[in-house]
């Protein structure tokens, strides 16, 4: 299938990332059909009242029979019930993908529950808020941001080509990688930072948080994620995780070390080496044109 | 001295809390002559171009003798050698307070150096940004901040009465608490999380940064402040912050052997409270104000 074909897509969930899914194509590609389901029917409904979706359906398989891209917007923990629901309802030659933070989970129950005659390939749009649910929903949430495609040897290269420019035509920089790897890759850049920002939050005191400053509360930003879905993406890359918590570990015993031993050279070392990746870090953000949306 | 007796200040260093200062005080004061002095003749130079300073001084101590307050704006660092400088020229009665972010050593380095016929009394203006230079320079960067005061037993009432107006007066919620108790408290909620962003940024890696999101970024925004700012600050109080790190790396290894029993309700509980902790924090700082700014 090639992107001007498309004209049916099945949107699963109706949270943040559903939703502003259903924007982002009505903007983009709006000859496309957008059917939804959500297990809240209200939040579809309301999504379809702020031109999100075009038809909501009560029920999964309703939601599915025609479409021919099906993307799974709701959290990872729910992905092997949908799956079970549609897997009867699918047609021949549908492209299933999702937009889950972990990408060897969504593998697994695809290879295990969804049938051969359609194709499974997981996406990761790196988009989102500390907020949730379909109310907080933008048409422009996507654009300017990585989404990762995760395509395994058994893809069809046509799928790659039109994933890579369904996402593309909603504004994404789109790049490749395995499932495995993408998981090592977000375990380090993405979930132990929540994890972090989790930790400092639970360690502080209100007496002593009541004169943070605008760096605290930075810092600590991401904290105020839903649990549930930052539980099921912990949870599905848990190793992962543990191993970049011990990197960090590491790295904080040392800098403990070096502040016990007084010495302020390798102190300055260890912050002026900080500022300067991330100095250059932002530069390659601007080059790649991520802050300018 | 009361505020409204105020018209010379002499502000030392001329970086961005300096030059702020200065250009916050022409806004809300402009009766008073705001004198200056920097390692940087051209910061000064540039401040007073900008509206920062009425004059410029080639040494410390003719840019302190007419001032009833000396404000310390330059890095901890360099405070005992301002403080030698400025001595034997501060006229009786004058007032020294710095906005150092540890309060402890100035106190210390007062007590050596100052005369007692000059009173010391600590300020901690918690505004700022990792933004470093007087090129980055706000009337307005005071506004909405708290400020610490921490005076101690022997510091007159008037004094204290005195520096509260002077804060307050440039838009700060002021608070007190004694120089021990404020560096713990920063310890906790400052210098930890710039041990945290800085160590995170160092243990990733160049390539994985690439597909970072914004989440990312904001949680080591502030390892983008200066390295000799920030290693002055952690060496001034180092046993603090160690301790701090020591609570960080406990907690973090609590998470980390929760992830490898994969017990998901332990880690949704901590996921949960770490939410509802910041939920409430930006309850706090909305009632105060704090976010308006």
């Amino acid at each position: 299938m090639k992107i001007n074909d498309l004209d049916n897509i099945a949107i699963l969930g109706m949270g943040l990332l559903g939703g502003s899914l259903g924007m982002a194509i009505e903007k983009t590609m709006h000859q496309v059909t957008r059917t939804g389901y959500s297990r809240s029917l209200s939040s579809a409904e309301k999504a379809k009242k702020s031109g999100g979706l075009d038809i909501v359906c009560e029920t999964v398989p309703e939601a599915v029979k025609d479409a021919q891209l099906v993307v799974l917007c709701s959290p990872l923990g729910t992905f092997e019930g949908l799956m079970e629901a549609m897997a009867d309802h699918l047609k021949p030659g549908c492209i299933v993908t999702d937009v889950g933070s972990t990408k060897v989970l969504p593998r697994d129950l695809a290879k295990k529950i969804l049938p051969k005659h359609v194709e499974f390939l997981g996406s990761h749009p790196m988009a989102g808020s500390e907020q949730q649910g379909v109310d907080f929903a933008m048409a422009d949430l996507f654009e300017g941001a990585n989404c990762i495609l995760t395509p395994e040897k058994k893809n069809k290269v046509e799928t790659l080509k039109f994933l890579h420019d369904f996402w593309s035509t909603l504004g994404m920089m789109v790049c490749e990688m395995t499932p495995a790897v993408h998981d090592k890759t977000v375990a380090a850049i993405s979930h132990l930072p929540q994890v972090i920002a989790a930790s400092l939050m639970n360690i502080s005191k209100e007496k002593q948080m009541e004169i943070c400053g605008k760096g605290f509360l930075d810092t600590t930003r991401i904290a105020s994620g839903p649990e549930g879905m930052w539980r099921d993406i912990l949870m599905s890359n848990a190793g992962n995780v543990a191993d970049n918590i011990d990197r960090m570990i590491n790295e904080l015993s040392s800098v403990r070390d070096i502040l016990r031993k007084n010495d302020d050279k390798k102190i300055y070392n260890k912050l002026g080496k900080a500022r300067a990746k991330r100095s250059e870090l932002l530069k390659q953000k601007l080059r790649t044109r991520e802050l300018l949306s």
